[in-house]
């Protein structure tokens, strides 16, 4: 048993899974960026024969072996292979329990999916996607089958996004959400809003790009190995950290819209920037998990974005861009605007306070769909009396409403809680920092890239090294704890409606 | 031997190939258009691993025999399984020569140097790009000593691009070419110019890009298949028939520059939107050769594009977009200065009649500089001497002079004089087309798609079922005959300046 001959066998099996996972994430990149609409055939016989690949490398019996063998004698290796074996073989495991035809098959329906779910959603036609929900939702049940038929198959799901995660933690969780901030939320509800009129007028699309090229800046983003684009729906994905691509989409008529989009996403994009060189082509290259993921973005688009300190630096911006359409306008009553709680129609315009309610929503909607409480042909319904129920608000079509997010559609059922945990982490993170920097005086000063030299010394470099509980303890020296979130949200609105 | 088996065994090991050429396309069409700058080390890593499948899948045994039982007993076979094996066989022969790592090597340094080409011609630095291009003609003349160490390098070089011609063709070819176009070619050059100036009025970029899908409708593009994009240098990718891209450059001051362009690559674009379906994701979709490929794109461009008919058409969509810029320009004003002739230095900008020359310049410093009688320490001047020779005009920089395009940088040497050669067989396809339909009443009644479906019915279906000589003989009835495209050229000129 050569140590350094399996740690370099395991190194080399790492980059060419790599590449596939490369050359299939930049044909999706591709399909929502530049390519023709008519495309998806064409394209889904490529990723047929690379996804085939994928699965194989994953099953094949050398690379079983090595990474079970690294596995049983993981002390005499170093610690990022060993890691790398942990995690290579929790992924093994999982899909060598499926038939590798249903594998493939289950990578094409994604991609015939998401391309069905766009047209849908531009014509508000669920009926169109509806089958494929259905689908999509069958599938995952099934693979979650394969994978542990002991447990309850949402629980799997939840474990896919954020490992050690379940129901049992996710419930009570948003059980307290709602004990904290449903009655908040009713009472500013009932309040008069701060005026955020101007936030519509007409914002050239031009003129938003240059923006965008702006917040970037602010944000410390390397350029040199990181692209913005324009989607449907924002995203980031990252091909190393050496390339990491962040899109958004540009309302005339919504200032804030592409301003939160960028700088969430950008979020995302510095995490992955600033991964270790030494684990990037590898499987720990890409952030501890989605809900940390989320900590990170939703920090710099809520916590830093939506502070008073970068309203402080974010005005006079706006001011060089847009004199006339913000002319009156000061730093209090920007601040108010783009802090305006109110319950809504669609979550990735969501305010800070109402955000996870959105996402409760969702959770709650998953948790009848995949138990199977809930018809694919009941869902709108459903999905209607929630938004009802706990936002008070009337949904006048399906566009915004079940068919508002990409999510169901790349079948990434499970996903969506780690949204609200990223927010709650989030915070807990910003406790922790507190400590070390002076946070408000930093953004004040337009020094972001120094509050992301924290978070890249204790949650970016290290990737994918932990798995989330203990990274969040890592990071901020205690187990996670959503009071602090809780309480921030809390004082945070608490002030702004003088209540 | 079952026919059968085999037919579908070649049929599989072409898709899988088909899907790493797709996946390899468009990491390059990424690195052109949407990528970061930084990117290319990382996009080499993928590149790397997926360049060693294939060609892996080319030399490896089983494939081998395969496509050697088919071609041994061709006239089993279906007549496109038969010409697949035998276009399979000639590139499977010659890269099994190639030492693994060479190959790879090879790529990984074609990927880089049209990086670094980039910044060399952005910078005027052409210092930067020479040990590139050295280290690219070398391992090019290396290339070519595996695959037939008995023949001329650049003979080898020039049959990889169009099959069946050689130096023994291209030297009286460009023979005949200087001396039928030459004594012209002066002879305008001391004549008065047409008023070109309003194409150098400013001609904002947006409504340039309005002008662009304007085009590719007139031609009949289908958009839902084919998209367009913005490039350094314009060029047509496929990833099939159903997925086609072209770029385009815009330069505000340089009206006429991206429509022709844009006429250009739709040309190619064209060629592979027509190839049949049934040779999708196989070895015969993508053209006969360069040669056809661009008699098809300066077909558009010239023949058409460039043609009384034409303008007819053209102006009334250009006063639309550009009423100020254009008022007072007519008909005959825009015939003679999209026509006008003048010795240039930019091939992609040079007109008609000039084209050529062009191309004979490099293929001149090509032989050259393959033959090892030209170093590249010395290339930029005897780039710059040629240029007076042939064209009296002095280059005043690289970035102008021999840094100019991107072939080189891809290491395809041979390239350039399919380029002349496509524009003579462009002239000899218009002859035969003349016989059927008329040409000229369908340009001017906007009737372009009914040009289109000649060609598609005569060469664009049939992809690369025939090599070059035998595909023009099936086309035009005749051998390949560049009388034709002199006599036209001449006639066209002569009228112009009225000599």
């Amino acid at each position: 048993m050569n140590i350094k001959e399996n740690t370099q066998k395991l190194k080399k099996l790492q980059e060419t899974m790599h590449a596939y996972k490369h050359a299939l994430g930049l044909l999706y990149y591709d399909a929502v960026t530049g390519a023709p609409k008519k495309t998806t055939a064409s394209r889904g016989a490529t990723m047929g024969v690379l996804s085939e690949v994928e699965f194989k490398l994953m099953t094949e019996q050398d690379n079983i072996n090595l990474v079970n063998e690294i596995n049983e004698n993981s002390s005499d290796y170093d610690a990022q292979t060993a890691r790398e074996a942990l995690v290579l073989k929790r992924d093994f495991d999982k899909i060598s329990k499926i038939p590798m035809q249903e594998y493939i098959d289950f990578q094409l329906l994604v991609n015939e999916s998401d391309d069905i779910w766009h047209t849908a959603k531009e014509n508000n036609d669920y009926e169109l996607f509806k089958p494929y929900l259905k689908r999509l939702i069958d599938t995952s049940i099934k693979m979650t089958k394969y994978y542990d038929s002991n447990k309850d198959p949402y629980d799997v799901m939840l474990d896919e996004y954020e490992k050690g995660y379940s129901v049992k933690d996710l419930d009570p969780y948003f059980e307290s959400l709602k004990e904290n901030l449903l009655p908040l939320i009713q009472k500013i509800a009932a309040e008069p809003k701060p005026d955020t009129s101007f936030l519509n007028k007409s914002y050239p699309v031009e003129k938003q790009r240059i923006l965008s090229d702006k917040l970037m800046e602010i944000m410390g983003i390397d350029r040199n190995h990181c692209a913005i684009s324009e989607t449907e729906h924002p995203f980031t994905i990252d091909f190393s950290k050496y390339d990491v691509r962040i899109t958004t989409h540009y309302y005339e008529k919504m200032l804030a819209s592409s301003i939160y989009s960028v700088i969430h996403e950008g979020g995302h994009g510095l995490y992955e920037l600033n991964t270790a060189d030494e684990l990037q082509y590898g499987t720990l290259a890409n952030g501890c998990s989605m809900g940390l993921h989320e900590s990170q973005s939703r920090f710099y688009e809520n916590i830093i974005g939506r502070s008073k300190s970068f309203v402080h630096i974010l005005l006079p911006i706006l001011n060089d861009l847009f004199p006339e359409q913000l002319e009156g306008i000061d730093e209090e009553k920007l601040y108010k605007a783009l802090n305006k709680s109110e319950p809504s129609l669609i979550r990735i315009e969501a305010d800070e306070l109402t955000y996870s309610i959105h996402v409760m929503i969702r959770y709650e909607m998953e948790k009848m769909l995949i138990s199977g409480n809930l018809s694919v042909d009941d869902a709108p319904k459903a999905w209607n009396e929630l938004y009802k129920k706990y936002l008070g608000v009337d949904v006048p079509d399906n566009a915004h409403g079940i068919l508002q997010d990409s999510h169901w559609a790349s079948a990434s059922f499970g996903y969506f809680p780690t949204y609200s945990l990223g927010s709650a982490y989030g915070v807990q993170i910003l406790s922790a920092m507190k400590k070390d920097i002076p946070v408000w005086d930093l953004v004040e000063n337009g020094e972001i890239p120094k509050i992301t030299s924290w978070l890249s010394e204790h949650i970016h470099k290290y990737g994918r090294m932990y798995d989330p509980k203990d990274m969040l303890y890592k990071a901020c020296g205690e187990k996670f704890n959503p009071d602090s979130y809780f309480n921030y949200l809390k004082d945070k609105f608490t002030k702004i409606y003088n209540l």
